[in-house]
């Protein structure tokens, strides 16, 4: 097989400290892969840039929660009996295979199965008996009395399980933003494709509570205008937030703000708007907790459109499943504009069952239960100083009856744009990479823009001279002193060292030459323009904080 | 048991969305904490801090490598075999207990378990029947042929095994500094102490490579003056760098320099300097991979004294491991001042027996084998286009001869500061928290300095007035705009206000009142004077970005 662009870039990546494969001295194993130096600062770039954009302009919360996940909450969550892929072994190769990858495209992997069409990609033997394999990594918390616990497969759960203390921390309004960025886990039975899909990965999600009757959003107005590349299975459109929401192209509001926020990003981290658009889900698509999913999809030469951010309406889904196994009280709090009469169903303890069951605690569950809503659930549990504790069913009525109210409880909807970090970091690798001659060698040059690019400044003296060493290195200091990221170069010819900076991305270079030791000027080169201006030393922290972000 | 520090802390934390117990709502369990959104923002800016002061001044490379770790980087490292807790089970209470906790003081847990004098701490019943428990999470990658692996109890393990690769992307030039920051994990058998015992935590790790030769620094010189604060196990004493090494209290200037580095860190953290000090570990204190280790331990008046970095020397322990486990090349070279005559052994390849046994690839194969070095080990391997390849001994012959060499490859030295964030977050809570009385009632300030405060601004209209709340919303949307962290607040009284955001340490309030709107100035207050100040709306965020790095 030539190389194609994906061999191009994981060689110049692995080269030049970008990407590694992971415990490659021990083998490696697919699905896992390291960041070097300059992938570990482009990482931090992405994700800082991702940040900025959801924890200052849009004012979102962060929180970190474990990556270890109780049994508890993924099995509320619907992962445990969900989470899975359909797998089918080949007795003669010893393989697992996950279906979906080696049918042809048309059937779903359930249909193949049914249809008896699954071949063996190796040995093209008939394959039966798929079955279903979870695909958390499972571990256990403890010894002895171990609990059981998995590697999160998402960080919205930790958003979740936590939404009546940040529902209180955020004064009890809606919408509320919560972020996570973190590590996220699928033991996929055969991972085949790179970075693009790997065992480990790091992940970016928003979870945005709203009114289930109100998906509208603030800032909608001022970005309403602004255009959406989106592709309808058929054909792509431009289309403006205001018009897909209006023609029902885009559900509502929420999702359209959420999907303009998405590119906004990935455009302003270095994608190619020629390869980026927005394809809807169909029905048999959806993961089983969203209602509505636009993917934004980057392309790349050797794998097409992929998926590399999912807005999901996951409505009330998950916030519905942990009320219902945990019974914690996570709804939010509706005012009426006006008081209303509803119908409610109160619940009225007996004390003279209750007081003697619940002896000198009876006052105070009595005081909880009749501020309890009779109408949610049939097993009354209230939580005293901690305890957790049934209240037997002849210790109370439920009694219906009308009753002036001034609001309601409800179960927020979420909308949830989610990034996978590790794809959107290779694809602006792929991206940015160009690829030309100079003087009959290959020249790469990396147009990775200063907000994101690992380095920000080469810093070359012209010769190995004592003298212009000197200052390129206080130069060099300096620079890391006021936060800007550097690369000190002295070895080999000074064209050599431009075109190492332009292999990793470096949009800027200065250059101390015999010039600098009169006039204290240095020489700045522009990587794309390739043109050079001479600025002062004492200038030089300026020039560059108002160039990169 | 009266509240102590600890516990207001605690409360605080849950009730302001500093800290949360994890999986609350599924019962909780000893070990996990979420950071809320206030811990998250301290939490980031303790971690930016760090790695300013290891990234951008010290000039070390970054990397990220899978929590998720192969068997076999963990059994070559030492960690399957000693990473271990002595374990003991109560048969009656059907409690395990790790019997370092339920000792006294004095006596090490094997020599506590030989005398027979571990009692439950519960029933008093005599314990017997110690175990060595493993501390890692483990699990598997893949199915059918799966992997073992575990959670990396430290991050070290993926930078050692990449140090060949770093080495040459950094010139193969030595002192090579490389950090990770992420997640560690230790399943401990029965955490006890709250957030200082976690069983998944945040570590911010630093690998110093240096030639065993010559651990100097070349910073060491602008800091030797600096006062360290030591405590030989009897005192406290400060001494400066330079006395230190030359006195041999600590074994060379690249621990003291990095020893220095770790203090800068944690003062301007905000640590109180007068709970801060570094002590020695005694050599039976030391992990099964250091030669000399330092901890940064830091007071609390519930914990006492507690590790909160170690600094060790870990010699070439690590990289001596993987080479011989992995047989890969992960030496360094030292270049002598002039070449020298030294006894070398050969490997002489016998064409006779290798070429008909190799047939076409016997001839790389002879030229991989002749630049071997003979004194490595006693069976032969030879990479060849990515295949190992053990060459039979009759191939060769292994000839002792002098040669004049210009250089040689050896184990570089490793001086490792490993950082634990979570507890370091939560003593710079502690040392900050500050109770007073205010009309009365009792009155809580975090006294966090404006580099680590979560929120850098409080910013509040006066009064419930538009005018007041469109101005102050704006202040607000500029100040996040220019990347500083505001809380905007509009409900309650302006003491209120004041007086939450004392408590969750944010440095600085901007309070817009009805003079704003005829002068265009608002009011400053500072947290810890109180004082206020008035300026003009428009200077604003330079006074801000001038306060707050």
């Amino acid at each position: 097989m030539p190389e194609d662009i994906y061999d191009k870039i994981m060689m110049l990546a692995k080269r030049r400290g970008f990407i590694f494969p992971s415990f490659e001295i021990y083998g490696g194993v697919a699905g896992f892969y390291d960041y070097g130096p300059l992938g570990s600062l482009l990482k931090n770039n992405i994700e800082n840039l991702w940040r900025r954009i959801y924890l200052l302009i849009d004012n979102c919360m962060e929180i970190h929660t474990p990556t270890i996940t109780l049994y508890e909450v993924l099995k509320a969550s619907g992962h445990v009996d969900e989470f899975t892929d359909l797998t089918i072994d080949c007795k003669k190769c010893k393989q697992s295979y996950k279906v979906e990858d080696i049918i042809n495209e048309g059937l779903s992997p359930e249909e193949a199965v049914e249809k008896k069409i699954v071949k063996c990609p190796n040995c093209k033997e008939n394959l039966k008996d798929a079955y279903f394999v979870n695909l958390m990594f499972s571990t256990k918390i403890g010894i002895g009395k171990s609990r059981d616990a998995f590697l999160r497969p998402e960080t919205a759960q930790g958003i979740f399980t936590d939404f009546h203390l940040l529902y209180r921390y955020g004064r009890e309004k809606l919408p509320l933003g919560v972020i996570q960025l973190g590590k996220g886990y699928r033991n996929e039975v055969s991972p085949r494709q790179g970075i693009i899909r790997l065992r480990e990965f790091s992940m970016a999600e928003a979870e945005i509570f709203f009114d289930p009757k109100d998906k509208t959003h603030t800032n909608f107005r001022s970005v309403k205008d602004e255009k959406l590349i989106l592709f309808d299975n058929v054909k792509e459109l431009e289309i403006s937030l205001e018009d897909a929401v209006k023609s029902g192209i885009i559900n509502n509001q929420a999702l359209a703000y959420y999907m303009y926020l998405t590119q906004y990003f990935l455009l302003t981290a270095g994608v190619d708007p020629k390869k980026f658009r927005f394809r809807k889900h169909a029905d048999n698509e959806l993961a089983h907790y969203a209602t509505e999913c636009w993917d934004a999809e980057l392309y790349s030469e050797r794998f097409g459109w992929v998926e590399c951010v999912g807005i999901a309406d996951r409505s009330a889904y998950d916030l519905n499943a942990h009320i219902e196994s945990s019974r914690t009280d996570m709804y939010a709090y509706r005012k009426f504009k006006k008081p209303e009469l509803v119908e409610v169903k109160k619940i009225i303890p007996n004390m003279g069952v209750l007081g003697p069951f619940f002896k000198d605690k009876a006052g105070k569950i009595k005081d909880l239960l009749e501020k309890m809503d009779g109408s949610e659930s049939k097993k009354i549990t209230v939580t005293l100083d901690g305890e957790k504790i049934k209240i037997p069913e002849n210790c109370y009525e439920i009694r219906q009856k009308k009753e002036k109210v001034i609001g309601e409880k409800f179960v927020p909807h979420v909308i949830e744009p989610s990034y996978g970090i590790d794809r959107i970091l290779y694809y602006i690798l792929e991206h940015n990479y160009y690829e030309g001659k100079k003087k009959g060698e290959l020249y790469k040059i990396l147009k990775l823009n200063s907000t994101i690019a690992p380095i920000k400044v080469g810093v070359l003296p012209l010769i190995n001279d004592n003298n212009l060493i000197k200052i390129a290195k206080d130069i060099d200091k300096n620079l890391r002193d006021a936060a800007i990221k550097t690369y000190y170069d002295d070895s080999g010819s000074i064209g050599r060292r431009y075109a190492r900076m332009d292999e990793i991305g470096t949009p800027f270079c200065v250059t101390v030459d015999h010039d600098t030791l009169k006039d204290k000027t240095v020489t700045i080169r522009d990587r794309d323009t390739t043109k050079q201006i001479r600025i002062k030393i004492s200038e030089i922290i300026n020039y560059f904080k108002e160039r990169i972000q």
